[in-house]
C-alpha cells in the first residue's frame, strides 16, 4: 500500500491564530484513493524543522505532501530547504512568472516585487502550474520517492489536487491489493453504547475487514473498511457485513453513504417533494446555514426567520405574545407556533424552529444554559422535545443545530 | 523559553473523517503563556507510531500535550504506549471510577463495561479527574520532562486545559524573559501587498521584535512580538512600534485587539447605540450565524430573514416584486430594498443583506457564480456594492459573510 506522510509549513498554525485544514482535506483524498496516510508534522518556517520533518517524512513514505510556507512574505525558507535534500539552484521560470501575472491581474491586484519572485524555484523540481493563485506547485523526486509543495491556501490546495495533482500521483503509483469501504451514518448513540452493542459483530469481523468509530457531535460515522486480493469475495463480504449491521442498529442508520446531515435531509424533502422553513431562535441562523451549503437546495428551502428578540417572534412568525409571557420563550408551546408559523408564513410544508438558552448568561435554575426546545412540522404532524446540552454557547449552538435537523429526517423517513 | 510539543492522537484524523481542531487551540493556549510550540505530530491509534511520535517530542521539548486516543473504544494502546515509556502498570483508580460514574450520570446514559475500564489508569501517572467527561487525564513525569494526555473531546479538552491544568502548569513552569504582543486586525490588502507597503518598517524592526502576517480571507491579523529582559523598555519599544504602523495603515486597521469581526462589529454597535437585522439571499443565515456566536449579541441583534426564494424577498421583507422582476434578484435594487425592508420589519436602525449568486448552478455571463450584491444601512444612510467571489460555493458564502459585515463596520467607525 502507497504510504503517504503531510507536512504542515507555517508558524501562524504553531500560534494557533489559523486552524489548519489543509492536512485533513488532504487525508481524506489520499485515503480514498487506498494510500495511508502515516503521519502528520506542523512545523514552524524554519530551516532546521521543515528540513527533520521532510526527512523525517521521505523516510516513512512513498509520498509526501508539503502545505503553506510558500506565500509570497516567506518562500524563501522552504525553497532553500527543499534545494538542502533534493539540490538544484533558484532559478526564474519564465512560464511561472506569465502564471503568476495572470492570475494577479484575474484577481484585480497589481503584480509587485514580492509576488514576481514567486517565479523563481528551485531547479531541480518540476512546476506544476497554480491556476488558482500566485504559489507554483512543486514536485521534487529523490531516488523514487515524490515531494509535492503545496500552497498553504486551502482553496488552492483543493482545487489545483483535485482537478491536477491527484489523477497525476494516481498514475505514477499504482495498487496491488483492493480496497473497498461501507460507511453508515448512525445517530441516537454515544460512542461507547454503540461499542457495546457491536461487540459480537466487532469479533466476528474476518482478520482483513476493520470497523471505525467516527464520531462528532450528535452523529457517528460507522466505517467498514476491507482490503484484499480478490476484489468480488471482499464486495461480497462487505455486502454481508452491512447487512448484519443493518439488523442490529435498525432506525438508528439514516443513510449508508458518507453524507452529511444537510444533505441527507435535502434528498428526503426532495424525494417527498417537500418544502422547508427555519424559525430559529438560539440557534440563531446556523440551521439556515447548514441547509444552505448544500448546492441546489433551493429546490427545497425556501428561507428563515432569526427570530431572536420576542418581538419578532410575534410580529414575523405571528407567535401570541401572550403565550411568549405565560410559558416563556423557550417553551414548548412558543416553539410549536414558531414552527406552524414558518409554514404558514414562508409557504412550506416542513419547518424546524428552536427556543433555548445558548448562554453564557440568561440561563435560570428551571431553564438552565443549554436548555433547548426543539419542534419538527411536516404534513403528518408537528413533534417537538425539549432538550439539556452540555458545554459553552457555540456547543449548544452547534448541538441543537445537529440535533434540530436529526429530528426532522427521523420524521421524514 | 519553555518549549512546548504536541501529538495528536487517531486513525479519524489521518483518514480525514474529523479535523483536528485540538492542536490549533493548544498552540494558541501556549503561545499565550509565552511558551513555544515547537512541533505537532498526528499519528494512528498505533503502538509504534505513538512510541515514536511521543519520544521526539520528549526529546525536543519540556512539555508534552498528547490529545485523543482515549476513548473508551481505544484507549488501551494509548495507555499501553504511554507505560512502556513512563512504566508503570494498569490500575483501577478508585477517584477515577467515581468520577466516571458521575459524569456518565449527569449526561444520563447509563455505565457500561467500556466506560468502567477508562478508570484503569498507568500506576505511573498522576491523574486530574475529568469533570465533563469519562476519560481521565493522565500526567507523567520523566526527567523532569512532563507529559499531559488529554481527552479528543475538543469541549473536554478546552474545559480541563483552561480550568485547571494550564494553572497548574504555569505554576510548574516559569520564565526569565517577557514576552509581549501587539496585534492589528488589517481589512481590504493583500498579503503581498501589505508586506511591500510594510518592507521599511520590518526593516526598522529591532532584532527582538518580530513582525507575523496572519492571513484569513479577507482579514490579516498583523501581530508584533518582543521578547526581551527588561519588560519596561519592551512596552515602550513595543507602543512607539505601535503607533508608526497605525500611520502607515491608517483605516485598514479597524482593531487593535485579537477579536473576531463580530465581536468588533458587536462593539461598535453597543458603542452607538443601535440595533442590526440581516436579509440575506445567498448567505442563507450565515452572517446572522456569526453575529449571534458572540455572547450578548441580544443587546443589539433583533433578528433577521433568510430570503432564499424572491417570494420571500417580497412576502417578508416588502421587496416590490416588480423590482425583483425589473432587475433580477441579484441586484443594487433589490439588495438596497432588503436593507430598507429589514429594518422596517424588524425595527433596527442597521442592517445588512446580500443578494448573490453561490453556485455551483445558477450563473450567468452577466451575473456569473460568485457575483454578490451587499447593501449596509445605517441612520446615515445606505451603501452597497458588487463584489466577484473566486472559489466553490462555500468558500463564496464564507468570503460573502465576511465583507458584508467589515462592510458594516466601516460604515460605523
Amino acid at each position: 500500500m502507497i504510504t503517504v506522510s503531510i507536512v504542515v509549513i507555517g508558524d501562524e498554525i504553531l500560534i494557533g491564530q489559523v486552524v489548519d485544514t489543509n492536512s485533513g482535506w488532504l487525508a481524506k483524498q489520499i485515503n480514498s484513493l487506498g494510500w495511508k496516510v502515516r503521519c502528520v508534522r506542523t512545523v514552524a518556517d524554519d530551516s532546521v524543522q521543515i528540513k527533520n520533518a521532510v526527512e523525517a517524512a521521505l523516510d516513512e513514505s512513498d509520498l509526501v505532501l508539503t502545505t503553506g510556507g510558500l506565500g509570497p512574505t516567506k518562500d524563501d525558507i522552504t525553497k532553500t530547504t527543499l534545494m538542502q535534500i533534493f539540490g538544484g539552484t533558484l532559478v526564474r521560470d519564465s512560464e511561472t512568472e506569465k502564471n503568476v501575472l495572470r492570475v494577479v491581474e484575474k484577481l484585480g491586484f497589481k503584480i509587485n516585487d514580492l509576488t514576481a519572485a514567486q517565479a523563481d524555484v528551485p531547479s531541480s523540481c518540476t512546476v506544476i502550474q497554480n491556476t488558482v493563485g500566485t504559489a507554483p506547485i512543486m514536485m521534487f523526486n529523490k531516488n523514487g520517492k515524490i515531494l509535492i509543495a503545496l500552497p498553504g491556501v486551502p482553496f488552492e490546495t483543493e482545487t489545483m489536487m483535485q482537478n491536477v495533482v491527484i489523477p497525476m500521483l494516481a498514475k505514477h503509483f499504482s495498487n496491488d491489493e483492493y480496497l473497498e469501504h461501507r460507511t453508515f451514518i448512525v445517530v441516537n448513540n454515544t460512542e461507547s453504547g454503540l461499542a457495546t452493542r457491536l461487540t459480537d459483530f466487532e469479533n466476528s469481523l474476518p482478520q482483513y475487514v476493520k470497523l471505525a468509530y467516527l464520531p462528532t457531535p450528535g452523529v457517528i460515522r460507522l466505517r467498514l473498511t476491507g482490503i484484499y486480493s480478490d476484489e468480488v469475495k471482499l464486495k461480497s463480504t462487505l455486502d454481508e457485513l452491512s447487512e448484519l449491521l443493518t439488523r442490529i442498529l435498525g432506525k438508528n442508520i439514516i443513510c449508508y453513504e458518507d453524507k452529511s446531515i444537510e444533505q441527507i435531509l435535502g434528498d428526503l424533502l426532495n424525494k417527498h417533494g417537500y418544502s422547508l422553513a427555519t424559525a430559529e431562535s438560539c440557534t440563531g441562523g446556523n440551521i439556515a446555514h447548514r441547509i444552505t451549503t448544500v448546492a441546489g437546495c433551493s429546490d427545497y428551502f425556501n428561507g428563515g426567520v432569526v427570530a431572536y428578540s420576542n418581538q419578532i417572534k410575534s410580529d414575523l412568525l405571528g407567535v401570541p405574545s401572550m403565550v411568549i409571557y405565560h410559558n416563556g420563550a423557550v417553551s414548548q408551546p412558543v416553539v410549536e407556533a414558531m414552527a406552524i408559523g414558518a409554514c404558514n408564513v414562508l409557504n412550506t410544508q416542513c419547518a424546524i424552529a428552536t427556543s433555548g438558552v445558548a448562554g453564557p448568561s440568561g440561563g435560570s435554575s428551571e431553564k438552565p444554559v443549554g436548555t433547548v426546545w426543539i419542534a419538527v412540522k411536516t404534513p403528518l404532524g408537528i413533534k417537538s422535545q425539549c432538550f439539556r446540552f452540555p458545554g459553552n454557547r457555540n456547543r449548544v449552538i452547534e448541538r441543537a443545530t445537529t440535533v434540530a435537523i436529526i429530528s426532522l429526517i427521523e420524521e421524514l423517513m
